[in-house]
C-alpha cells in the first residue's frame, strides 16, 4: 500500500465537566487527508484549501507528527500529505488534532499497523504542542479511538474508550477569536472545593450516563461550575445560546475547546437542527458570522475511505 | 407482616478519590436489627449490644428516622427496634448509617414496601444529621442500594447504583479516635483547579473501572490526591499500611468515611487475607489494638434474614 485517503473528524474536547479529560468524536466537520508513502526520507505537506497554514515539515502539526515517527522507528522512507482542511484552524473543534491524528494513523496505514492507537496519541500530541505550546490529548485521543474518549494520563497516555451513546451533536462556531492563552489565563489557579467536589459528582454522573446509556443521567449531569462561568464570558451570546438550547430540548453543552465554538448534545435530530437555526439566527442578529454542524456522536474516530 | 429481621452491612464511604461521593457496601462487619409494628404510635429502642448508646428515640439514631416516617405517612402505628450492633460506633464504618438505614427499611418492609429506596435515603440521613450534623447519603445510599452506589445529588436525592465489581474488601479499624468535626475541619477550603484535574480524571476512571469490570483501570484510578494526603495524618500508620497493601497485591484503598478505618481492594481472597494480617500486626506492634473484617462488596445492601 503506497497511499492512503482518510476522512478526518472534528473533536469536541473539554465535554462540559470534562475539562482537561473527556472528548468526543463528532462526524461534521471532517478534513480529507491523502497520505503516501516515499521511497526517500523527505516530508512534503500540501493543502488543497485555503487557510494559508504553514508547510514548512517542521513549522506544521502533521509535518512535526510525521518527523517523530520517521525518527522514533529509523525510517529511510518519507510522506507526502495533501490535506484539505475543512475544520476551521482556531474553532475549536479540533483542527490542529485532525492534521495531527490524521498523519499518525495515515502513516501507520502504510506501515503496516506497527503502532498502537496508545503510540499514535503519543506521536500526534507533538502536533498539538506545536499548535498551542501544549502536549496534550484532549482532541488527538477521541479523534484517533473514536467516541467519547477518557484521557485518564497523557503521559504515560492513558485513553480510556468509552461508550458513544447515540446521541446529537449541534456545533456553532461563531467568527470570534478566542486566544487558547487568553482561555487558558482566565482561569482560577485555586478553586474552592465544594465547587470540585460538585463537578467530580458531574463526572461520576457523566461516566456512569454514557456507560449505561442513561440519557437522563448525561443530561443531570452535564454542568460545569468551575470552568464554564469564567471562559464563557469570552464568547458572545454564550449564556442566550445555552438557555435557549435546553429550552428547545437539548440534554446540556457548553463549550467546545477553549472556544469559541458552542455545542449542544441531543436526543433527537429534530431538536438538533432546531438549536442549529437558533444558533445561526441568535449570531446573525448581532452580525457575527457564524457556521453550524449538526451531527452525530463518532464512534470510529478517523476513517478510511479509499 | 409484623416483624421482620435484618442484617443491615457496614458500608464504605469517600471511595478514595470519589470523596462525598462514592460509597460501597460491604459483607462484614454487620448490625442485626428486628423492627416490630406496634398498634399504638409509641417508638420503642432497645439494644442488645454493649455499646452504650441513647434509646431515647428522639436521641437515637433509629429513633429520629421512624419519627420522621410516622409523621410524614401519618401513621397510628409506631415500631419497636432491637438493635444488636455489632459495627463499632466511631469506626467510620457507617455505624450510624446501618441503624438508620435499617430503621428505614425494617419500617418500610412492614409497611408493605410504600417508600421508594431513594425516600428511604432521604429519611435514613435524618439519622445522619443526629449522628453528625451532617445530613449526607455518602453511608445510607450504598447500604439500601447496596453495591456502589454514586451519590450525584443528596437533596434531592439523586443515587446511581453502579455495578458491584467481583472484589475483596479488607477493612481494618484501629481503636483510636478521629472525630468527624476534626476530620472536617482539617480539609482545606481552596484547593489546586491541577488537582482537583487530576482528581477528577481518576474519579472518571474509577466509575468507567466499575463499570467495565476492569480491575486494571479500577487500580491505576484509586489515587486521592486531596484528601488522602491531609486525612491520613490522624490515623496512624497509615502510610505503612498502605504501602504494605499495595505490595502485598491490592488494587488501592484509603480512608473508610473519615476514618479511622482503612480499606483495601483485591482481587483475590488470599491477598486480602494477608493484607489483613499484615495490618494486625503493624498495629500490635505499636500497642493499638484493631479490628480486621475479610469480605467482598456486597451487591445486596440491607438483607431480610427472616
Amino acid at each position: 500500500m503506497k497511499k492512503v485517503k482518510l476522512r478526518v473528524p472534528a473533536t469536541v474536547a473539554n465535554l462540559v465537566c470534562g475539562f482537561d479529560i473527556l472528548g468526543t468524536a463528532i462526524h461534521e466537520p471532517y478534513d480529507e487527508m491523502e497520505v503516501n508513502i516515499l521511497d526517500n526520507p523527505e516530508i512534503i505537506i500540501k493543502h488543497t484549501d485555503n487557510f494559508g497554514l504553514p508547510e514548512e515539515p517542521s513549522n506544521n502539526v502533521a509535518g512535526v507528527v510525521l518527523m517523530k515517527i520517521q525518527e522514533h522507528l529509523n525510517l529511510k522512507n518519507g510522506f507526502e500529505i495533501i490535506i484539505n482542511k475543512k475544520i476551521k484552524p482556531g474553532s475549536g473543534l479540533g483542527s490542529s488534532a485532525a492534521s495531527a491524528a490524521g498523519a499518525a494513523v495515515g502513516a501507520n496505514v502504510l506501515l503496516g499497523n506497527i503502532l498502537t492507537k496508545e503510540e499514535l496519541v503519543h506521536f500526534a500530541m507533538f502536533g498539538e504542542e506545536l499548535a498551542s505550546g501544549v502536549r496534550h490529548a484532549d482532541n488527538v485521543a477521541p479523534c484517533i479511538f473514536g467516541g467519547i474518549t477518557l484521557v485518564k494520563s497523557s503521559n504515560p497516555v492513558d485513553i480510556i474508550p468509552l461508550n458513544s451513546p447515540d446521541l446529537f451533536v449541534t456545533a456553532v462556531h461563531p467568527q470570534v477569536e478566542v486566544k487558547t492563552s487568553d482561555a487558558r489565563q482566565i482561569l482560577k489557579k485555586n478553586i474552592l472545593l465544594k465547587d470540585a467536589i460538585q463537578q467530580w459528582g458531574n463526572i461520576a454522573g457523566l461516566v456512569a450516563g454514557i456507560q449505561k446509556n442513561d440519557f437522563g443521567l448525561i443530561g443531570r449531569s452535564l454542568h460545569d461550575v468551575i470552568i464554564e462561568p469564567v471562559r464563557s464570558i469570552l464568547i458572545p451570546k454564550f449564556d442566550e445560546i445555552k438557555q435557549k438550547s435546553l429550552e428547545i430540548g437539548a440534554l446540556g453543552g457548553g463549550i467546545s475547546g477553549s472556544g469559541p465554538s458552542i455545542f449542544m448534545l441531543s436526543e433527537k435530530e429534530e431538536i438538533s437542527q432546531k438549536i442549529a437555526k437558533m444558533m445561526k439566527s441568535v449570531y446573525d442578529e448581532i452580525g457575527i458570522e457564524s457556521f453550524v454542524y449538526v451531527s452525530k456522536i463518532n464512534p470510529y474516530g478517523i476513517q478510511i475511505i479509499d
